[in-house]
């Protein structure tokens, strides 16, 4: 099973005026862990050579309980569909303490070829690509 | 039609390792929007007074256009529809220069008695709040 | 006299867990300010088409008051003092309300040569540009 | 000797259109070092018992080196001197492939007495607290 789980220590500076994370900065926890799904599975030497760039067009976020200073939180990343265009993964928030479920991400990328700035479609080596980490 | 017109200029450091603005800064130029509407529009002193506060619950957002660098942006934020517990609200994002569509977000909200620290549901006085901001 | 005024209203987001402005965001409301004076005083496309880029080099800040949410700011920016190799600028923050003083900025910025990749050393028309935004 | 080592890995999100890392993004970065260094060996439980509270007054900052993204780099943090009210912490940058210097820091804090509201001179059971974590 081809899945991360990455551990950020909520930090003072991710708190907002409600006394729990900003909602924007899960986003960024959701990138970090996926910079790490990346990193553990998709060989970012290999897109880089093939000049691919990974692009977020979707977003969706449920916030289902807050997160508080000083928490351990962990978050879990997996490819969830690979379609004929785009690719769809899950990033859940944990929090390590308890396994409690506190936030449920899915991010839709495309995959841009950044010489014609198009997306390109899933075709095989693509797709191998996604789900070996090779080409 | 109770509508908001954020401005914002792109700025260096909204901006990320692509060369557009980061994904998650979005939902931080979406907050500020948000608030221009609750000023304008939702007496920001009543839900002090009423032990209300605004929870996003969830945010989906569409990114159709990158943004750049000293880019102009218009945030347009509105009430689209109000639910028995949750209201959505609409948050598009227009380049100013062309009028050209971004990004489109949806994000929907409860009100949280602070007290209880429970949803409420939408009677008929927060009803009348959130479609007129008065109680 | 060169000066510029910023206003920015502090949001949510700007908060953290003390409850004030976190002591990043006034870096990042320094660059927002330093932005402003540039596009008002030292015409961008000079640096551009020169290779010329702006690098801070070293910032002091002394935090005298805490921003609250929702206060409206002032930063005042100029140029304090061109040497040989580095300039100085000021940045104050002030509330807007009262003139209050909360914070003091020094910025101490080198132009360098993105071809060299190295600081120059600002002679004649470097000083001209740096005080009267023409070459 | 009193020292911590807080090792980040550069993401996508913390670099700006420059290509670097943001320098509002380094007071992040010490912000969390310097949490470390607390969890470490200011047992946070004591200072908040007493209503102590931390506050930054001043920081000064020199960039050396820019940081890229992906790069590995650990930051130094340690008291310097405590004076008759202020304290004065160090905290350096290192790649940690190399060893090399990117950044120095100089960071002032008060204990800010949460009752009164005003820092508190450095006595003996306050300096014995920021020389061993213990009172």
């Amino acid at each position: 099973m081809r899945v991360t789980h990455t551990n950020i220590n909520v930090q003072g500076f991710h708190i907002d005026r409600y006394g729990h994370v900003n909602n924007a900065r899960y986003l960024e926890f959701f990138e970090q862990a996926r910079w790490q799904f990346i990193e553990e599975y998709l060989n970012p030497a290999i897109p880089e050579k093939k000049n691919w760039q990974f692009t977020v067009i979707e977003i969706n976020i449920k916030y289902k309980k807050p997160l508080f200073f000083n928490s351990d939180i962990v978050i879990e990343t997996k490819i969830e569909e690979i379609k004929y265009v785009k690719t769809l993964m899950s990033q859940k928030i944990y929090l390590k303490e308890n396994k409690e479920l506190a936030t449920i991400g899915k991010v839709s990328f495309v995959i841009v070829d950044t010489v014609s700035g198009k997306p390109i479609r899933i075709t095989d080596d693509l797709k191998r690509y996604l789900e070996k980490g090779e080409i």
